[in-house]
């Protein structure tokens, strides 16, 4: 989310392929440099095509030429990130996927701070081509997103606050994780206040974390509460049928 | 779904072809016969497909053979509506479907009751094989689905009553039509009560109905009342930013 106070992101850490291969593996990447700038990925799709991404651009880091600490503009990271996809399914990909029927594409959220610039937030595509947020849209799901997207669409809006972001993305997060077995805990939560150039915490949110726990929990019961409190339709009420 | 007091069927009437091209379709299909047997099928998927499927089962009746109106059991209904999913593929998109990337598919569900048997209620495939619900899994839901499954799972259980099970529907839908343009209103519902053999008497919600208005403001209040008693989290408040 590229909110007005700032950036949040958020991920969960199953990884699948079919349901008896699951497993954890972190999907959120920070680069960072004190002071001067934060920038931070997000994937989902083929973790193979993703980790190779990831470990390009990390490696990279000690070459000379473009990398994600010296990008001058949050578009231009967008664009290595979109890059480096391209050449990693360009080495991967371009037989295998007709003749298996294997996806081996990836989607990666790149979103951060430059100095210079206002923080940025971009999903680049499995093409290598990406989009940006904006006040309208300010926030962007990959991965296993319906689930998740009701109550996003109606709480969130570029004003909404950091805590309440977050707040918000748990809940999300949580009914995801009751109706899909490919999203699972832990999550990791990155939260960036805007000019801040602040180290990144990124925070891990287990089933055990007492904040999760009490969110679920408040969030299930006042969600039942209210679908109580609502009336019955007049077209449908069955004189036979016992209230329970 | 298929719940301990009988069955209810939902389906929005949107189709689209690309954002250029939606259109209204009925998508759900009443055969029924006084006092001995009701069958309603929801369609999803390519319209061709599932509107031909609809049209041969429909001109069928009619003929000597099976038919859905002599079928013995809504096992050989849900096979004769798989064989006649098979039929139209076999037809329309034998050779195409590989040249133009199109997806011919179409899902059914197909539920109600035969006299001499409980309620029943089938998913069938597009290759034409199908599943049963039961007490365990009482609901099927077929199309764009996932945005309306969190609120179900919650709230849905094989004793949900009708009405309740109604309203959850209801709730379900609105969140739905909020987040994807590809589903929207009216929507078409059905109840029918166990072992009634009562004539079947959908009820079209469209966007004026009074009930559904009620419930759509009352669950987002509710939601956003709830949502704002939700306690934020102390490992990111920040005191620099102001509350809303």
């Amino acid at each position: 989310m590229r909110l007005e106070a700032g950036l949040l992101f958020a991920s969960d850490s199953r990884t699948n392929a079919g349901v008896d291969h699951i497993a954890t593996f972190r999907k959120m990447t920070v680069f960072e440099q004190a002071e001067e700038r934060l920038i931070v990925l997000l994937s989902s799709g083929n973790l193979a095509t993703t980790q190779s991404v990831v470990s390009l651009l990390q490696q990279r880091l000690h070459h000379d030429g473009m990398h994600l600490l010296n990008a001058r503009s949050m578009y231009d990271a967008a664009e290595l990130v979109g890059q480096t996809i391209r050449e990693v399914l360009a080495r991967d990909a371009h037989d295998i996927q007709q003749a298996q029927g294997i996806d081996f594409g990836g989607n990666f959220l790149v979103g951060g701070q430059i100095r210079g610039e206002a923080p940025r937030l971009f999903h680049v595509y499995p093409q290598g081509n990406f989009i940006e947020a904006c006040e309208d849209t300010p926030y962007f799901q990959i991965g296993e997103s319906k689930y998740g997207k009701p109550i996003i669409d109606r709480v969130v809006d570029f004003r909404t606050t950091l805590a309440e972001a977050a707040k918000c993305t748990l809940i999300s997060f949580d009914s995801t994780v009751r109706s899909n077995l490919s999203v699972g805990l832990p999550i990791d939560m990155l939260l960036y206040r805007g000019d801040s150039f602040a180290p990144a915490r990124p925070h891990r949110i287990d089933r055990e974390d007492r904040y999760f726990m009490r969110l679920r929990r408040g969030w299930g019961e006042g969600l039942r509460r209210v679908f109580a409190r609502l009336p019955d339709a007049e077209w449908f009420e069955t004189p036979d049928e016992p209230k329970r």
